[in-house]
């Protein structure tokens, strides 16, 4: 059996019995009943993921996934492609939004060579970066397949690996990615698994105006027009109109399900990934969590097709990762409500009134 | 001059040309304009605030004032008033929310008595809570006013010596609350100053029916009824209105903006205290950063009355400063990418296409 397919099956849902018994503990806390809202919906998933009363969220890494595209041939972007790997070396140097973001969260930073347009060979022969390259960028998407079904199946097995690799020094996985252009096959995937008319689910990346819109929005129509891909078909979606730091999202998050550990999703490119890994196995959907609702229009509806509720909610349009870094503070704060308060009884506290 | 009257003159906005420099340099970190959205506001706000372009944010401490109610006597909470003494003990013992959430955010706490309603003076002798008593409890409030205006300057006062003499170890305050009951003064004041009925301004609380919600509203009724607070009057409002903690709350507020340092609001109580400030002084509120919106359905109203958006949607009621200890990872995260982010000129990245 191939890792992919080892992987899908190695998948199961929550333990249902340990978040029975978080929930009790978190019922029973010194606060009015479920007074900390969310944080103890996440205490009660994290449990329920990691089958533990006491989930490890130390180890904390972010996989920031680089690719190139060969969509942007078409325009769609307001930035050079030479701006994928120059950002691999700002992350490289720590210089980038998502280094300090993980250093505020205490979590490492990891960049994988997805597929750059570049040669990145001296920085992953040092290495300051993972090598996972399926191919120097995807083929332009608007005049044929993206990538080979093949290839997306190695874009997917690439991002298991790194999981399955990393697995004793990680707790919880952060995905993270960098490509210019990627927020078009982002809102092609989304399109596709919708249904919603592309405008819908289109938004304006890294800021490009009202008639480059119009354009990225026709591009993306043409991707969807020459490759029909079959939206019950998650290899499919990927091959077709996805991305191949996207195939290594997906890889990561299955990888991370597998091993039953908590992945957070950034922003809009990761939901894309979440959405083709969720495609390919529901369940891996329970081992998800989604950081924060992105300034991308598309985004709101890929999590609600993922059934997610993101934590936070400020405007952010960056990727690279820093939503879920961030994010990592309130899984550092949800387990320590978990385990270091005191209940009603431990801390002899007067209960409600009936 | 008195203590009170000192600080206000000492408050006086932020430093225009500081935000303007560091408005420059986030705007030209390596990442599409504003691209972390509200974080970079907040980053603004911080460096305009400490009148720094690395502000200082090491030195957190979330000060939880604590008090009780003699309103109530009425019947309008769920739990007994014993929980306010007993909460304290376990804020001490460090088994609550706050000395939890406050861990995971690198904060100290400190508990302050403001007028509990038992005799917790071997705490305070034990130098585990610092005792600013203003009396046991305020006065039933539905009966008459809840304290003096003497009292309610003393309950000022405290609040802003404390910030005073915590200067030297406390780059950002944050505020906390412990009240049995202490939703319904909150509310009151919030309908005074909003104008809005009081059945718009109060919630639940910790967790009363609804029979139980209609008899609250009416004792807040009976007491603005009975009192008549002057809106224009801070300190009329929080004398005939107020409580003890929320007093010194609002003293703690202007403590800090006198200093020129970020105070973070909790919940709805603390944001009741963030009215009273602004009443007395609005240039205040400059200094002032809404950590999360409460389920509370007051504190909408209350936040839009200061002109905040909080950077928390998590569904918390708990109180006890809570929310700003979470809110205060966004804080450092937001100096983290002022101060450490490279430009695009300093990591050589391209510029977008004009």
């Amino acid at each position: 059996m191939d890792l992919l397919q080892e992987t899908l099956s190695r998948i199961v849902p929550q333990d249902v019995a340990i978040r029975a018994k978080a929930h009790a503990r978190l019922e029973a806390l010194t606060m009015p009943h479920w007074a900390l809202g969310r944080l103890l919906d996440l205490a009660e998933d994290l449990a329920g993921i990691t089958r533990s009363l006491r989930p490890p969220v130390t180890g904390k890494t972010i996989f920031v996934m680089a690719g190139d595209h060969g969509v942007v041939a078409e325009g769609v972007s307001k930035y050079p492609q030479e701006v994928t790997p120059q950002m691999v070396a700002n992350f490289v140097a720590g210089g980038a939004g998502i280094n300090a973001l993980a250093r505020q969260a205490g979590a490492v930073v990891r960049v994988v060579d997805m597929g750059v347009a570049a040669d990145l060979g001296s920085l992953a022969a040092e290495g300051k970066i993972l090598s996972r390259r399926i191919g120097p960028g995807t083929r332009n998407m608007a005049r044929g397949p993206a990538m080979t079904r093949d290839e997306a199946v190695a874009a997917l097995e690439a991002g298991i690996d790194i999981a399955l690799q990393a697995s004793t020094a990680v707790d919880v996985f952060g995905t993270g990615e960098m490509g210019i252009g990627n927020t078009t096959p982002s809102s092609a995937i989304v399109a596709v698994l919708s249904g919603r008319p592309t405008e819908e689910v289109t938004g304006h990346g890294t800021g490009i105006d009202t008639e480059q819109f119009a354009h990225k929005v026709q591009v993306i129509d043409d991707a969807l027009h020459m490759n029909r891909p079959n939206s019950k078909d998650g290899l499919d979606i990927l091959a077709k109109v996805g991305g191949f730091e996207i195939g290594g999202i997906a890889g990561l998050i299955l990888g991370a399900a597998a091993q039953r550990k908590p992945v957070v999703l950034d922003g809009f490119i990761s939901t894309a990934g979440a959405l083709i890994a969720h495609t390919l196995c529901p369940t891996a959907g329970e081992y998800m969590i989604a950081a924060h609702r992105s300034v991308e229009r598309g985004h709101c509806i890929a999590l609600e097709l993922l059934g997610k509720q993101p934590l936070i909610d400020l405007d952010l349009r960056l990727g690279e990762g820093t939503g879920a870094a961030l994010a990592m503070n309130f899984l550092e704060a949800a387990v320590r409500v978990l385990t270091e308060v005191a209940t009603f009884e431990e801390a002899m506290v007067s209960t409600a009134n009936a």
